[in-house]
Protein backbone atom coordinates (compact mmCIF):
# COMPACT_ATOMS: atom_id res chain seq x y z
CA UNK A 1 0.00 0.00 0.00
CA UNK A 2 1.43 4.07 -1.12
CA UNK A 3 0.65 6.54 0.98
CA UNK A 4 -0.72 8.99 -1.57
CA UNK A 5 -1.62 12.94 -0.90
CA UNK A 6 -2.93 14.75 1.97
CA UNK A 7 -7.06 14.32 1.20
CA UNK A 8 -7.83 16.92 4.74
CA UNK A 9 -5.96 17.46 8.11
CA UNK A 10 -8.47 17.43 10.95
CA UNK A 11 -7.86 18.49 14.46
CA UNK A 12 -6.62 15.25 15.15
CA UNK A 13 -5.75 12.93 12.36
CA UNK A 14 -4.54 13.90 8.71
CA UNK A 15 -5.87 11.61 6.17
CA UNK A 16 -3.96 10.69 3.06
CA UNK A 17 -4.96 8.91 -0.21
CA UNK A 18 -3.79 5.34 -1.42
CA UNK A 19 -3.06 3.62 -4.32
CA UNK A 20 -5.96 1.98 -3.64
CA UNK A 21 -9.47 4.68 -4.36
CA UNK A 22 -11.40 2.45 -1.73
CA UNK A 23 -8.76 2.87 0.92
CA UNK A 24 -7.40 5.70 3.11
CA UNK A 25 -4.17 6.44 5.40
CA UNK A 26 -4.62 7.92 8.78
CA UNK A 27 -2.17 9.50 11.01
CA UNK A 28 -2.92 10.31 14.05
CA UNK A 29 -1.47 13.69 15.79
CA UNK A 30 -0.21 14.87 18.88
CA UNK A 31 -2.30 17.64 19.07
CA UNK A 32 -5.32 17.75 21.46
CA UNK A 33 -7.96 20.52 21.18
CA UNK A 34 -11.08 21.23 23.67
CA UNK A 35 -14.37 23.31 23.25
CA UNK A 36 -13.97 23.45 19.53
CA UNK A 37 -10.52 24.25 19.07
CA UNK A 38 -10.42 27.09 22.12
CA UNK A 39 -7.89 25.14 24.38
CA UNK A 40 -5.36 23.32 22.27
CA UNK A 41 -1.97 21.70 23.10
CA UNK A 42 0.54 18.96 21.80
CA UNK A 43 1.04 16.58 23.51
CA UNK A 44 3.74 13.81 22.97
CA UNK A 45 2.24 10.42 22.38
CA UNK A 46 -0.93 11.06 22.27
CA UNK A 47 -1.18 10.11 18.84
CA UNK A 48 0.45 6.54 19.15
CA UNK A 49 -1.81 6.18 22.42
CA UNK A 50 -4.95 6.91 20.51
CA UNK A 51 -3.97 4.89 17.16
CA UNK A 52 -3.85 1.60 19.66
CA UNK A 53 -6.26 2.73 21.42
CA UNK A 54 -8.73 2.81 18.55
CA UNK A 55 -7.08 0.14 16.34
CA UNK A 56 -7.89 -2.53 19.58
CA UNK A 57 -11.27 -0.99 20.36
CA UNK A 58 -12.41 -1.66 16.63
CA UNK A 59 -11.04 -4.89 16.20
CA UNK A 60 -12.82 -6.29 19.57
CA UNK A 61 -16.09 -4.93 18.22
CA UNK A 62 -15.27 -6.76 14.87
CA UNK A 63 -14.69 -9.73 17.30
CA UNK A 64 -18.01 -8.83 18.60
CA UNK A 65 -19.80 -8.64 15.42
CA UNK A 66 -19.40 -5.34 14.80
CA UNK A 67 -18.40 -3.76 11.12
CA UNK A 68 -16.01 -0.95 10.96
CA UNK A 69 -13.81 1.10 8.44
CA UNK A 70 -11.09 -0.48 10.66
CA UNK A 71 -8.61 -2.53 8.13
CA UNK A 72 -5.48 -2.56 9.60
CA UNK A 73 -2.38 -1.05 11.94
CA UNK A 74 0.65 0.55 10.09
CA UNK A 75 2.84 2.14 12.75
CA UNK A 76 2.45 3.21 15.98
CA UNK A 77 0.44 6.22 14.94
CA UNK A 78 -1.27 4.54 11.67
CA UNK A 79 -3.83 2.89 9.95
CA UNK A 80 -5.51 1.82 7.38
CA UNK A 81 -9.44 2.41 6.80
CA UNK A 82 -11.61 2.32 4.50
CA UNK A 83 -12.60 5.47 2.78
CA UNK A 84 -16.09 6.81 3.46
CA UNK A 85 -17.72 10.07 3.00
CA UNK A 86 -18.34 11.10 6.70
CA UNK A 87 -22.15 11.98 7.40
CA UNK A 88 -21.86 15.35 8.99
CA UNK A 89 -23.36 14.00 12.31
CA UNK A 90 -21.88 13.45 15.72
CA UNK A 91 -23.67 10.88 16.81
CA UNK A 92 -23.16 10.60 20.84
CA UNK A 93 -24.23 7.67 23.10
CA UNK A 94 -24.93 8.79 26.57
CA UNK A 95 -25.17 6.03 29.70
CA UNK A 96 -24.85 8.32 32.46
CA UNK A 97 -25.32 12.00 32.50
CA UNK A 98 -22.34 14.12 32.39
CA UNK A 99 -19.93 17.52 30.89
CA UNK A 100 -22.59 19.90 28.49
CA UNK A 101 -25.54 17.52 28.57
CA UNK A 102 -25.17 17.42 32.66
CA UNK A 103 -25.19 21.20 32.89
CA UNK A 104 -27.68 21.95 29.61
CA UNK A 105 -30.12 20.10 31.13
CA UNK A 106 -29.52 20.95 35.05
CA UNK A 107 -28.93 16.93 35.80
CA UNK A 108 -25.90 16.21 38.11
CA UNK A 109 -22.79 15.24 36.49
CA UNK A 110 -22.61 11.14 37.45
CA UNK A 111 -26.62 10.29 37.38
CA UNK A 112 -27.09 6.89 35.44
CA UNK A 113 -30.16 7.92 32.48
CA UNK A 114 -32.76 5.64 33.29
CA UNK A 115 -31.93 4.20 29.78
CA UNK A 116 -29.15 4.78 27.09
CA UNK A 117 -29.81 8.50 25.12
CA UNK A 118 -28.44 8.61 21.58
CA UNK A 119 -28.19 12.82 20.30
CA UNK A 120 -27.27 14.04 17.50
CA UNK A 121 -24.82 17.00 16.88
CA UNK A 122 -24.19 18.65 13.47
CA UNK A 123 -20.52 18.30 12.66
CA UNK A 124 -19.74 21.85 11.78
CA UNK A 125 -16.98 23.30 13.47
CA UNK A 126 -17.97 27.21 12.26
CA UNK A 127 -21.53 26.51 14.06
CA UNK A 128 -20.20 25.28 17.34
CA UNK A 129 -21.19 21.41 16.42
CA UNK A 130 -25.49 21.98 17.99
CA UNK A 131 -27.34 19.69 18.86
CA UNK A 132 -30.30 18.70 16.25
CA UNK A 133 -33.56 17.48 16.52
CA UNK A 134 -35.19 14.52 13.37
CA UNK A 135 -36.62 17.16 12.07
CA UNK A 136 -33.78 19.59 11.77
CA UNK A 137 -31.64 16.46 10.29
CA UNK A 138 -34.58 16.42 7.42
CA UNK A 139 -34.97 19.86 7.02
CA UNK A 140 -30.72 20.33 6.64
CA UNK A 141 -31.27 17.11 4.17
CA UNK A 142 -28.17 15.40 6.42
CA UNK A 143 -29.34 12.14 6.29
CA UNK A 144 -32.60 10.38 5.56
CA UNK A 145 -35.50 8.49 8.29
CA UNK A 146 -34.06 5.50 7.50
CA UNK A 147 -30.63 6.01 7.53
CA UNK A 148 -30.86 8.39 11.09
CA UNK A 149 -32.83 5.13 12.36
CA UNK A 150 -29.94 2.84 10.92
CA UNK A 151 -27.51 4.80 13.10
CA UNK A 152 -29.17 5.11 16.26
CA UNK A 153 -29.60 1.21 16.26
CA UNK A 154 -26.07 1.16 15.13
CA UNK A 155 -24.80 3.60 17.99
CA UNK A 156 -26.88 1.60 20.46
CA UNK A 157 -25.16 -2.23 19.44
CA UNK A 158 -22.09 -0.04 20.13
CA UNK A 159 -23.09 1.11 23.42
CA UNK A 160 -23.73 -2.29 23.98
CA UNK A 161 -20.56 -3.97 22.63
CA UNK A 162 -18.46 -1.56 24.71
CA UNK A 163 -20.70 -1.32 27.73
CA UNK A 164 -19.12 -5.12 27.87
CA UNK A 165 -15.98 -4.37 27.11
CA UNK A 166 -15.34 -1.60 29.20
CA UNK A 167 -17.06 -2.87 32.04
CA UNK A 168 -14.80 -6.24 31.95
CA UNK A 169 -11.80 -3.74 31.98
CA UNK A 170 -13.35 -2.27 35.65
CA UNK A 171 -14.40 1.18 33.53
CA UNK A 172 -17.53 2.73 33.71
CA UNK A 173 -18.60 3.98 29.86
CA UNK A 174 -20.42 7.44 30.45
CA UNK A 175 -20.53 8.48 26.94
CA UNK A 176 -19.23 8.54 23.85
CA UNK A 177 -19.42 10.17 20.07
CA UNK A 178 -19.38 8.43 16.90
CA UNK A 179 -19.23 9.26 13.47
CA UNK A 180 -21.06 7.35 10.57
CA UNK A 181 -20.06 7.39 7.01
CA UNK A 182 -20.84 6.14 3.53
CA UNK A 183 -18.74 3.89 1.26
CA UNK A 184 -18.22 3.22 -2.14
CA UNK A 185 -21.56 0.89 -2.40
CA UNK A 186 -23.58 3.37 -0.17
CA UNK A 187 -23.35 1.57 3.09
CA UNK A 188 -23.58 3.19 6.46
CA UNK A 189 -19.93 2.10 7.97
CA UNK A 190 -18.85 2.95 11.47
CA UNK A 191 -15.57 4.92 11.23
CA UNK A 192 -13.74 7.87 12.53
CA UNK A 193 -12.31 6.97 15.99
CA UNK A 194 -13.15 5.59 19.53
CA UNK A 195 -10.63 6.41 21.77
CA UNK A 196 -10.64 8.48 25.48
CA UNK A 197 -10.77 11.28 23.00
CA UNK A 198 -14.52 10.68 22.28
CA UNK A 199 -15.59 8.56 25.27
CA UNK A 200 -15.88 9.23 28.68
CA UNK A 201 -14.35 6.20 30.84
CA UNK A 202 -13.95 6.83 34.22
CA UNK A 203 -12.68 4.09 36.78
CA UNK A 204 -15.54 1.55 38.21
CA UNK A 205 -14.36 2.07 41.90
CA UNK A 206 -13.13 5.29 42.44
CA UNK A 207 -14.95 7.31 39.08
CA UNK A 208 -11.40 8.80 38.59
CA UNK A 209 -11.67 10.22 35.09
CA UNK A 210 -9.62 8.32 32.35
CA UNK A 211 -10.33 10.63 29.07
CA UNK A 212 -9.53 14.22 27.55
CA UNK A 213 -11.77 15.36 30.75
CA UNK A 214 -8.13 15.10 31.94
CA UNK A 215 -7.17 17.82 29.43
CA UNK A 216 -10.72 19.69 29.40
CA UNK A 217 -10.47 20.45 32.90
CA UNK A 218 -6.57 20.16 33.96
CA UNK A 219 -7.01 17.53 36.11
CA UNK A 220 -3.10 15.57 35.43
CA UNK A 221 -1.55 14.06 33.11
CA UNK A 222 -3.78 13.00 29.97
CA UNK A 223 -1.03 10.22 28.55
CA UNK A 224 -0.88 8.69 31.95
CA UNK A 225 -4.78 8.26 31.78
CA UNK A 226 -4.69 7.05 28.22
CA UNK A 227 -1.61 4.63 28.40
CA UNK A 228 -4.07 2.74 31.61
CA UNK A 229 -6.80 2.27 29.14
CA UNK A 230 -3.82 0.80 26.43
CA UNK A 231 -3.01 -1.54 29.03
CA UNK A 232 -6.14 -2.17 29.97
CA UNK A 233 -7.30 -3.10 26.13
CA UNK A 234 -4.08 -5.51 26.49
CA UNK A 235 -1.97 -3.46 24.44
CA UNK A 236 0.41 -1.52 27.13
CA UNK A 237 4.12 -1.32 26.01
CA UNK A 238 5.20 -3.98 28.81
CA UNK A 239 2.62 -6.61 27.17
CA UNK B 1 -65.76 36.36 39.80
CA UNK B 2 -63.44 37.86 42.64
CA UNK B 3 -59.40 38.74 42.16
CA UNK B 4 -57.73 36.91 44.89
CA UNK B 5 -54.22 36.67 45.91
CA UNK B 6 -51.37 36.92 43.70
CA UNK B 7 -50.46 33.68 42.57
CA UNK B 8 -47.13 33.92 39.98
CA UNK B 9 -45.32 37.18 38.51
CA UNK B 10 -43.81 36.08 35.11
CA UNK B 11 -41.74 38.58 33.14
CA UNK B 12 -44.95 39.48 31.30
CA UNK B 13 -47.63 38.79 33.30
CA UNK B 14 -49.25 38.81 36.65
CA UNK B 15 -51.25 35.24 37.17
CA UNK B 16 -54.27 36.04 40.27
CA UNK B 17 -56.48 33.61 42.03
CA UNK B 18 -60.15 34.17 41.64
CA UNK B 19 -62.91 32.77 43.92
CA UNK B 20 -63.52 30.24 41.58
CA UNK B 21 -60.43 26.55 41.82
CA UNK B 22 -60.35 26.47 38.34
CA UNK B 23 -59.85 30.02 37.04
CA UNK B 24 -57.24 32.76 37.49
CA UNK B 25 -56.73 36.47 36.57
CA UNK B 26 -54.08 37.24 34.36
CA UNK B 27 -52.97 40.62 34.17
CA UNK B 28 -50.55 41.79 31.05
CA UNK B 29 -47.75 43.92 32.53
CA UNK B 30 -46.15 46.79 30.57
CA UNK B 31 -42.92 44.86 30.65
CA UNK B 32 -40.76 43.72 27.99
CA UNK B 33 -37.89 41.26 28.09
CA UNK B 34 -35.44 39.39 25.67
CA UNK B 35 -32.06 37.48 25.56
CA UNK B 36 -33.66 35.43 28.38
CA UNK B 37 -34.23 38.62 30.46
CA UNK B 38 -30.86 40.13 29.51
CA UNK B 39 -32.43 43.39 27.73
CA UNK B 40 -35.47 45.06 29.76
CA UNK B 41 -37.55 47.72 29.28
CA UNK B 42 -40.96 49.25 30.21
CA UNK B 43 -43.15 49.89 27.33
CA UNK B 44 -46.27 52.02 28.21
CA UNK B 45 -49.38 50.18 26.44
CA UNK B 46 -47.57 47.10 25.93
CA UNK B 47 -49.79 45.13 28.10
CA UNK B 48 -52.80 46.25 26.81
CA UNK B 49 -51.98 45.68 23.36
CA UNK B 50 -50.98 41.93 24.02
CA UNK B 51 -54.07 41.44 26.87
CA UNK B 52 -55.96 42.87 23.61
CA UNK B 53 -54.36 40.58 20.43
CA UNK B 54 -54.12 37.38 22.69
CA UNK B 55 -57.90 37.77 23.73
CA UNK B 56 -58.66 38.10 19.79
CA UNK B 57 -56.60 35.48 18.73
CA UNK B 58 -58.00 32.92 21.37
CA UNK B 59 -61.27 33.73 19.89
CA UNK B 60 -60.55 33.35 16.66
CA UNK B 61 -59.06 29.63 17.25
CA UNK B 62 -62.01 28.63 18.86
CA UNK B 63 -63.99 29.67 15.70
CA UNK B 64 -61.47 27.51 13.91
CA UNK B 65 -62.34 25.07 16.37
CA UNK B 66 -59.55 24.86 18.72
CA UNK B 67 -60.04 25.62 22.29
CA UNK B 68 -57.97 27.12 24.37
CA UNK B 69 -57.35 28.44 28.08
CA UNK B 70 -59.06 31.97 27.29
CA UNK B 71 -62.39 32.51 29.08
CA UNK B 72 -62.77 36.23 28.63
CA UNK B 73 -61.19 39.69 28.57
CA UNK B 74 -61.83 41.60 31.60
CA UNK B 75 -60.40 45.41 30.75
CA UNK B 76 -57.70 46.64 28.69
CA UNK B 77 -54.95 44.64 30.39
CA UNK B 78 -57.11 41.92 32.07
CA UNK B 79 -58.77 38.83 31.48
CA UNK B 80 -60.19 35.31 32.82
CA UNK B 81 -58.40 31.69 31.89
CA UNK B 82 -58.52 28.28 32.80
CA UNK B 83 -56.40 27.76 35.30
CA UNK B 84 -53.76 24.76 34.24
CA UNK B 85 -50.67 23.44 35.52
CA UNK B 86 -48.30 24.62 32.66
CA UNK B 87 -46.11 21.74 31.27
CA UNK B 88 -42.55 23.44 31.29
CA UNK B 89 -42.06 22.50 27.46
CA UNK B 90 -42.20 25.57 24.98
CA UNK B 91 -43.55 24.15 21.84
CA UNK B 92 -42.05 26.54 19.04
CA UNK B 93 -43.52 25.66 15.19
CA UNK B 94 -41.59 27.25 12.64
CA UNK B 95 -42.39 28.21 8.88
CA UNK B 96 -39.55 29.83 8.09
CA UNK B 97 -36.04 29.89 9.75
CA UNK B 98 -35.50 33.02 11.55
CA UNK B 99 -33.55 34.22 14.56
CA UNK B 100 -31.90 31.52 16.68
CA UNK B 101 -32.79 28.66 14.68
CA UNK B 102 -31.50 29.86 11.03
CA UNK B 103 -28.28 31.13 13.11
CA UNK B 104 -27.52 28.06 15.41
CA UNK B 105 -28.43 25.73 11.79
CA UNK B 106 -26.60 28.12 9.69
CA UNK B 107 -29.50 28.51 7.54
CA UNK B 108 -30.44 32.12 5.81
CA UNK B 109 -33.19 34.04 7.79
CA UNK B 110 -36.22 34.21 5.40
CA UNK B 111 -35.62 30.89 3.88
CA UNK B 112 -39.09 28.84 3.96
CA UNK B 113 -38.57 25.45 5.51
CA UNK B 114 -40.01 22.82 3.65
CA UNK B 115 -42.37 21.87 6.12
CA UNK B 116 -43.17 23.29 9.49
CA UNK B 117 -41.09 22.21 12.32
CA UNK B 118 -41.73 21.63 16.07
CA UNK B 119 -39.32 22.24 18.62
CA UNK B 120 -39.54 21.93 22.46
CA UNK B 121 -37.41 23.87 24.57
CA UNK B 122 -37.30 23.25 27.99
CA UNK B 123 -39.18 26.21 30.21
CA UNK B 124 -36.58 26.82 32.83
CA UNK B 125 -35.10 30.71 32.57
CA UNK B 126 -31.96 29.51 35.16
CA UNK B 127 -31.01 26.89 32.02
CA UNK B 128 -31.47 29.52 29.67
CA UNK B 129 -34.57 27.30 28.38
CA UNK B 130 -32.12 24.85 26.52
CA UNK B 131 -33.68 22.98 23.21
CA UNK B 132 -34.96 19.38 24.00
CA UNK B 133 -34.93 16.09 22.11
CA UNK B 134 -37.76 13.81 22.76
CA UNK B 135 -35.17 11.24 24.88
CA UNK B 136 -34.29 14.50 26.75
CA UNK B 137 -38.04 14.92 27.38
CA UNK B 138 -38.53 10.99 28.42
CA UNK B 139 -35.48 11.66 30.76
CA UNK B 140 -36.74 14.47 32.77
CA UNK B 141 -40.27 13.26 32.87
CA UNK B 142 -41.89 16.32 31.38
CA UNK B 143 -44.45 14.69 29.15
CA UNK B 144 -44.93 11.49 28.33
CA UNK B 145 -44.47 9.74 24.38
CA UNK B 146 -48.28 10.08 23.74
CA UNK B 147 -48.34 13.94 25.63
CA UNK B 148 -45.52 15.20 23.15
CA UNK B 149 -47.44 13.62 20.03
CA UNK B 150 -50.60 15.12 21.01
CA UNK B 151 -49.05 18.16 21.84
CA UNK B 152 -47.23 17.93 18.45
CA UNK B 153 -50.41 17.61 16.97
CA UNK B 154 -52.35 20.56 18.75
CA UNK B 155 -49.39 22.72 17.50
CA UNK B 156 -49.51 21.80 14.17
CA UNK B 157 -53.24 22.22 14.20
CA UNK B 158 -52.92 26.26 15.82
CA UNK B 159 -50.01 26.59 12.77
CA UNK B 160 -52.71 25.74 10.39
CA UNK B 161 -55.26 28.13 11.79
CA UNK B 162 -52.85 30.88 12.47
CA UNK B 163 -51.54 30.83 9.21
CA UNK B 164 -54.74 31.00 7.61
CA UNK B 165 -55.74 33.83 9.70
CA UNK B 166 -52.23 35.72 9.82
CA UNK B 167 -52.53 35.23 5.58
CA UNK B 168 -55.88 37.31 5.32
CA UNK B 169 -54.44 39.87 7.17
CA UNK B 170 -51.11 39.99 4.86
CA UNK B 171 -49.13 38.56 7.40
CA UNK B 172 -46.30 35.82 7.21
CA UNK B 173 -46.41 33.53 10.22
CA UNK B 174 -42.64 33.26 10.35
CA UNK B 175 -42.53 31.13 13.67
CA UNK B 176 -44.09 31.21 17.49
CA UNK B 177 -43.80 29.68 20.62
CA UNK B 178 -46.95 27.99 22.87
CA UNK B 179 -47.25 26.92 26.06
CA UNK B 180 -49.92 23.89 27.22
CA UNK B 181 -51.11 22.90 30.52
CA UNK B 182 -52.77 20.40 32.17
CA UNK B 183 -56.32 21.46 33.87
CA UNK B 184 -57.93 19.68 36.41
CA UNK B 185 -58.92 16.71 34.81
CA UNK B 186 -56.28 16.12 33.38
CA UNK B 187 -56.53 17.55 29.73
CA UNK B 188 -53.81 19.11 27.99
CA UNK B 189 -55.11 22.80 27.08
CA UNK B 190 -53.47 25.53 25.07
CA UNK B 191 -52.07 28.11 27.53
CA UNK B 192 -50.26 31.43 27.85
CA UNK B 193 -50.23 34.10 25.01
CA UNK B 194 -50.15 34.12 21.41
CA UNK B 195 -49.20 37.26 20.38
CA UNK B 196 -46.53 39.61 18.59
CA UNK B 197 -44.68 38.62 22.03
CA UNK B 198 -44.30 34.90 21.13
CA UNK B 199 -44.90 35.14 16.75
CA UNK B 200 -43.08 36.61 14.23
CA UNK B 201 -44.58 38.32 11.94
CA UNK B 202 -43.66 39.67 8.88
CA UNK B 203 -45.68 41.81 6.56
CA UNK B 204 -46.52 39.61 3.56
CA UNK B 205 -45.52 42.51 0.89
CA UNK B 206 -42.48 44.45 2.49
CA UNK B 207 -41.35 41.37 4.69
CA UNK B 208 -41.35 44.57 7.87
CA UNK B 209 -41.09 43.33 11.18
CA UNK B 210 -44.10 43.24 13.04
CA UNK B 211 -43.29 41.31 16.80
CA UNK B 212 -40.48 41.65 19.60
CA UNK B 213 -37.54 41.54 17.37
CA UNK B 214 -38.89 45.08 16.72
CA UNK B 215 -37.71 45.34 20.25
CA UNK B 216 -34.91 42.71 20.26
CA UNK B 217 -32.97 44.23 17.48
CA UNK B 218 -34.04 48.08 18.28
CA UNK B 219 -36.10 48.47 14.69
CA UNK B 220 -38.51 50.99 16.10
CA UNK B 221 -41.53 51.59 17.92
CA UNK B 222 -42.87 48.21 19.02
CA UNK B 223 -46.42 49.75 20.30
CA UNK B 224 -46.78 50.78 16.61
CA UNK B 225 -46.10 48.06 15.42
CA UNK B 226 -48.43 46.11 17.81
CA UNK B 227 -50.87 48.43 16.90
CA UNK B 228 -50.87 47.75 13.46
CA UNK B 229 -51.54 43.82 14.58
CA UNK B 230 -54.35 44.73 16.49
CA UNK B 231 -56.01 47.16 13.89
CA UNK B 232 -55.24 43.84 11.57
CA UNK B 233 -57.21 41.66 13.69
CA UNK B 234 -60.00 44.18 14.15
CA UNK B 235 -59.63 45.45 17.72
CA UNK B 236 -58.18 48.75 16.58
CA UNK B 237 -58.87 51.70 18.58
CA UNK B 238 -61.31 53.43 16.02
CA UNK B 239 -63.15 50.59 15.08
N1 LIG C 1 -12.95 6.29 7.02
C1 LIG C 1 -12.86 7.60 6.80
N2 LIG C 1 -12.84 8.09 5.54
C2 LIG C 1 -12.74 9.43 5.32
N3 LIG C 1 -12.65 10.33 6.30
C3 LIG C 1 -12.68 9.90 7.57
C4 LIG C 1 -12.78 8.52 7.89
N4 LIG C 1 -12.80 8.39 9.25
C5 LIG C 1 -12.72 9.64 9.75
N5 LIG C 1 -12.63 10.56 8.76
C6 LIG C 1 -12.53 12.01 8.87
O1 LIG C 1 -11.17 12.35 9.05
C7 LIG C 1 -11.10 13.72 9.44
C8 LIG C 1 -9.94 13.95 10.37
O2 LIG C 1 -10.23 13.53 11.69
P1 LIG C 1 -10.11 14.55 12.90
O3 LIG C 1 -8.73 15.10 12.97
O4 LIG C 1 -10.67 13.84 14.10
O5 LIG C 1 -11.10 15.69 12.39
P2 LIG C 1 -11.99 16.79 13.18
O6 LIG C 1 -11.10 17.99 13.38
O7 LIG C 1 -13.13 17.03 12.23
O8 LIG C 1 -12.45 16.13 14.46
C9 LIG C 1 -12.48 14.04 10.02
O9 LIG C 1 -13.18 14.86 9.10
C10 LIG C 1 -13.16 12.67 10.08
O10 LIG C 1 -14.55 12.78 9.98
N1 LIG D 1 -53.89 29.12 32.17
C1 LIG D 1 -52.83 29.28 32.96
N2 LIG D 1 -52.83 28.80 34.24
C2 LIG D 1 -51.73 28.95 35.03
N3 LIG D 1 -50.60 29.57 34.63
C3 LIG D 1 -50.55 30.04 33.37
C4 LIG D 1 -51.64 29.92 32.47
N4 LIG D 1 -51.27 30.48 31.29
C5 LIG D 1 -50.01 30.92 31.44
N5 LIG D 1 -49.56 30.69 32.69
C6 LIG D 1 -48.26 31.00 33.26
O1 LIG D 1 -48.28 32.33 33.73
C7 LIG D 1 -46.95 32.73 34.01
C8 LIG D 1 -46.76 34.21 33.74
O2 LIG D 1 -46.60 34.47 32.37
P1 LIG D 1 -45.30 35.21 31.86
O3 LIG D 1 -45.19 36.54 32.51
O4 LIG D 1 -45.36 35.15 30.36
O5 LIG D 1 -44.17 34.26 32.45
P2 LIG D 1 -42.67 33.92 31.96
O6 LIG D 1 -41.79 34.94 32.60
O7 LIG D 1 -42.46 32.53 32.46
O8 LIG D 1 -42.68 33.99 30.45
C9 LIG D 1 -46.07 31.78 33.20
O9 LIG D 1 -45.46 30.86 34.09
C10 LIG D 1 -47.08 31.05 32.33
O10 LIG D 1 -46.61 29.76 32.00
MG1 LIG E 1 -12.35 14.29 15.24
MG1 LIG F 1 -44.07 34.21 29.02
Amino acid sequence: MEKGALLYEGKAKRVYATNDEQIVWIEYKDSATAFNGEKKAEINGKGRLNNKITSLIFEKLKEKGIESHFIKSLSETEQLVKKVTIIPLETVVRNTAAGSFAARLGIEEGKPLSKPIVEFYYKDDALGDPILTDAHIEELQIASEAEREEIKAKALQVNKALLELFSDLGIRLIDFKLEFGKDASGNIVLADEVSPDTCRLWDAKTNAKLDKDVFRRDLGSLTEVYEIILTKLGGGQNV
